[in-house]
């Protein structure tokens, strides 16, 4: 059942970049929305609409959470819920017209089953959860290995880096380097793919969500940074995803 | 003449390019140099040797710089001098297996002629100079875009931006975002490709000789942050590149 959900959607993002692909011969359109820094375009736009189409043609009675609107705003979690974000890093989408990718994550009563984040200009794709396994492009992927924060290399967001906000710039300055990517799942795919040991951001559901579907799955730690467990109707929370031993490494840091 | 150097340094670092791959098929042995962020391996020794050897036997009244230690020490820049870094971004080579490069510069009387910068596992390579065109793979590149600061990315020194050292973290902040990548290759490299308006980092010769061989000629400014230019003689200095319009941006704000 899962496997089909699986291979279903796999085929939908896979169809989501090629028409990304496509749409960057023509110029981008660009809007601002809260701020100079939070930018949507028309192929956010026609990406979650492509998306959100499918879903509801073939699971109609699913509930769908999205960052370009589209969200039908459950009460709860129950049932299934899809929390989409059809490109993320939408500067580095603008800017360079790489870096930037799009992710789907499916949770049945507030549990992650699945998650797709796919670099579509790098063609890296990881799909899966707990119950299917997880993959890069066609490898299953082992556990990632437990490295420490004193032996990896930490993800960030800037803005806290450079303020330490909660601690994160000490955090940065235990491991062996800090990476600032401008992508919340370049960031997952990087500590999934055991390339960072960590990654320290403020998070909206839809950032997160198809990162902790295939993150635990695979023995790393995600919360809130004050430990708390997510949840994917919350706001945009100080968030934290790590291997087992930079989580207990970070935590102390950590305010 | 140029153009001749140009294709025979290119094959010895597409050469050097496929060993790297090789190696990595087998496990990397690590050395730490100064402190626990300055390593080297047996591959970047085995890089640069087997790029010194190439030139000596071509070119064998041609002075070397190297990063790891194989430099003839030239007292001055009179005749040709190469600058070679055979694996720019170690830490990302021994923690990730990417996002690295390698990178030479060939300098003629202190004056830069020919550059190469080789992303080997994204196979992105940018190789050329004034005389004979820059060029990625095989597209000629145009003069960048002279965005300003405000308009554009920013790449920089982790510790650099985390401290404020002589302003860069004021001049992230009117960036429209800070990237760190960890490997100053990468960083030139999209300068030159237009994906980050410049730079600041803290830069051996060998971190930047290819860099600005490659950047000047599409309009790019180099110097080190007091404005000073550069000397490929010099040691570890404060540098910046970037679009002339973002060069002046950042020159207001550091200090």
């Amino acid at each position: 059942m899962e496997q089909e959900l699986l291979l279903t959607v796999k085929s939908w993002v896979i169809e989501a970049g090629e028409q990304i692909k496509e749409s960057l011969k023509s110029s981008i359109e660009v809007d601002i929305k809260s701020n100079r820094r939070d930018l949507v375009t028309n192929i956010d736009k026609a990406t979650e609409a492509f998306l959100v189409d499918k879903i509801k043609a073939a699971y109609p009675n699913d509930h769908i959470v999205g960052e370009e609107g589209i969200s039908d705003k459950p009460e709860t979690v129950a049932g299934r819920v899809w929390v989409i974000d059809p490109i993320d890093g939408t500067m580095n989408f603008v800017l360079q017209q790489r870096n930037f990718c799009v992710m789907i994550g499916i949770f049945e009563d507030g549990e992650p089953k699945l998650g797709f984040i796919y670099d579509v200009m790098a063609n890296r794709f990881v799909y899966g959860g707990k119950s299917t396994g997880v993959y890069l492009n066609d490898t299953k992927l082992a556990p990632v290995e437990n490295t420490s924060l004193a032996d990896g290399l930490m993800g960030s967001n800037g803005s806290m880096f450079a303020h330490d906000v909660h601690g994160t710039q000490k955090v940065g300055n235990e491991a062996m380097g800090v990476r600032i990517l401008g992508c919340a799942g370049l960031d997952f795919l990087s500590v999934i793919c055991g390339e960072q040991c960590g990654y320290i951001s403020n998070l909206a559901p839809w950032d997160y969500a198809a990162g902790v579907a295939l993150s635990e799955p695979l023995g790393l730690k995600c919360s809130y940074l004050s430990g708390k467990p997510y949840h994917i109707l919350d706001g945009r929370e100080y968030f934290i995803v790590a291997t087992t031993q930079t989580y207990q490494d970070a935590m102390v840091i950590l305010n």
